[in-house]
């Protein structure tokens, strides 16, 4: 096979050799050995090589990924030097006369259950690190190599079965060229994260790891969703006039970093950012973004075993706004829970954590969390122009109870005679379909609505987004959630407010011309969409754009919709 | 504590004594034993006492609750009396100069992990009766009891965590007079089947297990949700002549078994009821319902080893219409997967398994399931009054796919020569927020809708109604749902057909009022609900209840909306 179809996740041509990012296969048998000596030897040379290879790559994440990204590996350093992990290896070896594989594995698991049996984080991650590190050992006792993104050191087309957030943190901007997956959608964490590295992406081919060896040559063609295995010199002649039409085209939409976004019969809407953390901004400048219309406070949780504290996160906050220059910078409190976890706060394992216990419905039960990014938010918004997003609410009590905490600790800041900005706005996510139907109720006590169109299309069609077998489910341009977007857009409307969207349809050349003529007052997305977006806004027109918008409402099936788009529209 | 609060599930007033039904504790030491052969004796006696308990529970459910519910415990007896189970236990006992319980425990775990780590249902199963006998001999070793609902023969007060399915199978309903557990809610499988056995209950009380004793007396009022624990003789009294009333209450509804359904204003509309199996059809008629509104196909494939044949689900269909002489039957095709797992089809571990690959997705995969169940009912149709309902329909494709592979079975066994019934109603649930959103364009397709409120709701507020964290968001009467429910009658009246509703919420005395304002066609509950619903009915007004179902949509919360009914009606 020399060709997958996938989704295209990141946009942009790679070409380059395959890199697989994949768990090597660690079986081996357990054997008799005589000769012990000559085994311990071989173990402890296994054990070296391990450690020597941990080095090197501890070193380079200290230089490119910095000092706490490079921590776990010295993690992994200590666990190899433990004599109360080796010591028994060896004795192992020379009493039960066994090869080193079996010794290793055996010791290494019973370290981890008495670990991982403990109720205590900090010793569940030592069970993990102990894992990866007799993996390591492991590979290089049955000499097969593991794969370690930190140590790619040439131009390369990534092939992995999906990418973890760790994955991707170890990821070489400068060699990794692209890549492909075999799982994932345009939503999921690796399309992501692949659109605000700028890597040329197709995820969910399903067999890019069956059918890709290590050094085959690959085109990833993020545009169309294709990958092509050892392609023919014509066909790579062909892809590079593509790559570089697609990187004059890249030009051409760069010159539209200092307009402002209007369609071409001269409406304008605000084209934002979705960030992360203060170092996004440097990707917002350069891609023209108008705001922040998504400012997601969990990286600010993540990755750390604590909580961060109030004055961490108001250095954040305020970085950001200082940074966007009076610019609106939407910061939505924070949406933690169901998938997403933090070690240090002990949550309940749900059967359906997207259906759980998360976002404001924590918030509203762990106060002291919520109240302490409150009064961060609440002593940054002199530094800007400060507006407070809620995540997942579904009931007007539970906006009404969030505003109430927010008043309390106003109050008690101005009360201690702390500067807090007036007017600060105060809006939510409309992302569960109650809340899109209750969307005129609403209007009237929120001050604006920001659409999240990946949860608010998997409940609406009770497809979990991440499932493959449901994933044709996830369907953007169905008119029912096309009417829920317009019940949020009209009702905002009505009372004088402003709707936004945040989701990744918001950036979605398919959608746009639909969204333009609903209405919606921001579009906020990848930074790296927006140039584009403004180009292809500026060829809409807007009355045009409400005809269709009407039209689609009273269609039946997203193919109906897809097409009445294409119809009016040069896509 | 001598009182608790939970949620009531089912109406009555209960009085008698506890029984737990709770695992016991099994902790043990493991120690040194000298005289081994004693300690071998010890263990079996456990074994001899095991066996013997377990063949009286093995007969008594041969009696009540048939052959094929009794077959487990023959499995458990062959355990018992395995050699290759049973040696390597006394062995240990022997060499290892240890007590029984560790040796049995130990080489039962190994043999638990064995047959667990085959990737084979029936080993799996094995694994699971292996861990069963092992404790209860356990208990017996360590002269603990264990619970057994088949063992109970005297008047009991059922007290859980949850019942399970197997549980609530084995109640004896001539000595449980009622239950009471920690968890669950009004749509938990407990509360379905203590409504449907009429037995009261109350659910969710959180601390029933930590706060009852065996053989304390419990009042379990099912009326208001409320458990007293060794009440005064005063309340004793009390809660008797509630219960005695509750009873006259009963003898008058019971007068309207042979009513039709009307409001106060003369306004028609339907009780139905929800079913399992064709035995539940005896209920339905004690009851006087009206039809058939949910015949729940699942049953149908739970519990058993293999898929049902073609043969023997068209016996089920075929009892079931006849049973009902020409009154509707509306059966649901299979819903299975998400939560409810068959062990003879191999479905994925999922993340969130509500939203996931189930009912009407899985079937237009698995064809051939879906097609000997589609043969089965259109072969049963000509002895009743069928129709069919799909159930998790989020789009309109899905319909047109399920009715395509409808009207090709009916094709092919008319072309055999085998009758089928002509105009047979074709329908779907309403249980998706994307449907009920687009429902004017289904009602051009589809014969009537059955509004499934108990997904409805836990997808339109995206919460998961098993999940007691989020439970509190489980709302019936909030605006957004009702707002929703109308836009499917509307849809449904516009075009000439008719809608229904199958959910908890169709029996409810407080959502009644509102539908009928809403202009509901069909309510269909469990049918111990239908007479009282009936009485609630003929005092209501329709065009009374039509001013006040115009007012709730109008809402923003669930409580105004509650108030609201309560002052216009005598609730």
């Amino acid at each position: 096979m020399n060709f997958l179809n996938g989704i295209a996740a990141s946009s942009g041509i790679a070409i380059a050799k395959a890199y697989r990012l994949v768990e090597p296969d660690l079986t081996f048998t357990k054997k008799t050995v005589e000769d012990t000596g000559l085994e311990i030897e071989r173990f402890q040379n296994a054990l070296n090589t391990a450690k020597h290879e941990l080095e090197q790559i501890r070193d380079r994440a200290n230089i490119e990924l910095g000092a706490d990204k490079a921590a776990i590996f010295d993690a992994h350093l200590l666990v190899l030097s433990d004599p109360e992990l080796i010591s028994p290896i060896e004795d192992k070896i020379k009493t039960d006369k066994v090869n080193a594989e079996p010794a290793l594995q055996e010791t290494a698991d019973m370290f981890i259950s008495m670990f991982e049996s403990m109720d205590n984080e900090y010793m569940k991650e030592r069970a993990a690190d102990i894992r990866d590190v007799t993996k390591r050992v492991l590979s290089h006792l049955l000499q097969v190599q593991m794969a370690s993104p930190s140590m790619i050191n040439e131009e390369v087309i990534v092939v992995a079965e999906d990418l973890t957030p760790s994955d991707t943190a170890q990821l070489n901007r400068q060699f990794v060229k692209g890549f492909t997956t075999d799982i994932g959608g345009r939503t999921s964490h690796s399309a992501i994260m692949a659109r605000s590295m700028e890597i040329p992406a197709v995820v969910g081919t399903k067999k890019a790891t069956d059918v890709i060896k290590n050094s085959d040559i690959v085109i990833v063609d993020g545009l169309k969703g294709e990958v092509h295995i050892n392609p023919s010199q014509e066909l790579i002649e062909d892809y590079k006039r593509v790559q570089q039409d697609f990187e004059n085209q890249k030009a051409e939409w760069a010159k539209l970093v200092n307009e402002k976004s209007f369609s071409a019969d001269g409406h304008h809407v605000e084209l934002a950012a979705n960030i992360g953390t203060p170092k996004d901004l440097k990707g917002v400048k350069a891609n023209g973004g108008e705001g922040i219309g998504l400012y997601r406070t969990e990286f600010l949780y993540m990755g750390r075993d604590q909580l961060p504290t109030e004055e961490e996160q108001f250095e954040s906050y305020k970085a950001v706004l200082e940074g966007m220059e009076g610019k609106p910078v939407v910061v939505r409190t924070l949406d933690i829970g169901g998938d997403k976890e933090l070690p240090y706060l002990d949550l309940p394992k749900e059967m359906n954590p997207f259906l759980g216990f998360r976002a404001i419905r924590l918030c509203l039960e762990e106060q002291d969390l919520f109240r302490t990014q409150l009064r961060a938010l609440l002593r940054s918004s002199v530094y800007g122009n400060l507006k407070i997003m809620f995540p997942m609410i579904s009931t007007l009590q539970e906006f009404r109870s969030a505003k109430a905490v927010l008043e309390e600790e106003r109050a008690a800041l101005l009360s201690k005679g702390t500067r807090v900005a007036e007017n600060i706005e105060l809006g939510i996510m409309v992302e569960i379909p109650s809340t899109a139907v209750l969307a005129d109720q609403f209007a009237k006590e929120v001050d604006f609505f920001s659409i999240g169109t990946n949860d608010l299309i998997q409940y609406t069609m009770a497809a979990d987004r991440m499932n493959e077998r449901v994933s044709y489910l996830y369907q953007p341009y169905n008119p029912a959630i096309l009417r829920l977007i317009k019940m949020v857009i009209d009702a905002a409307h009505k009372e004088g407010k402003w709707a936004g969207m945040c989701g990744e349809m918001a950036g979605d050349e398919l959608a746009i011309p639909i969204l333009l003529g609903l209405g919606l007052d921001e579009f906020s997305m990848s930074a790296t969409s927006i140039l584009k977006a403004r180009s292809q806004l500026r060829r809409l027109n807007k009355q045009e754009m409400e005809e269709l918008a009407g039209k689609v409402l009273q269609m039946s099936t997203t193919e109906e919709v897809v097409e009445a788009v294409k119809a009016v529209t040069d896509l």
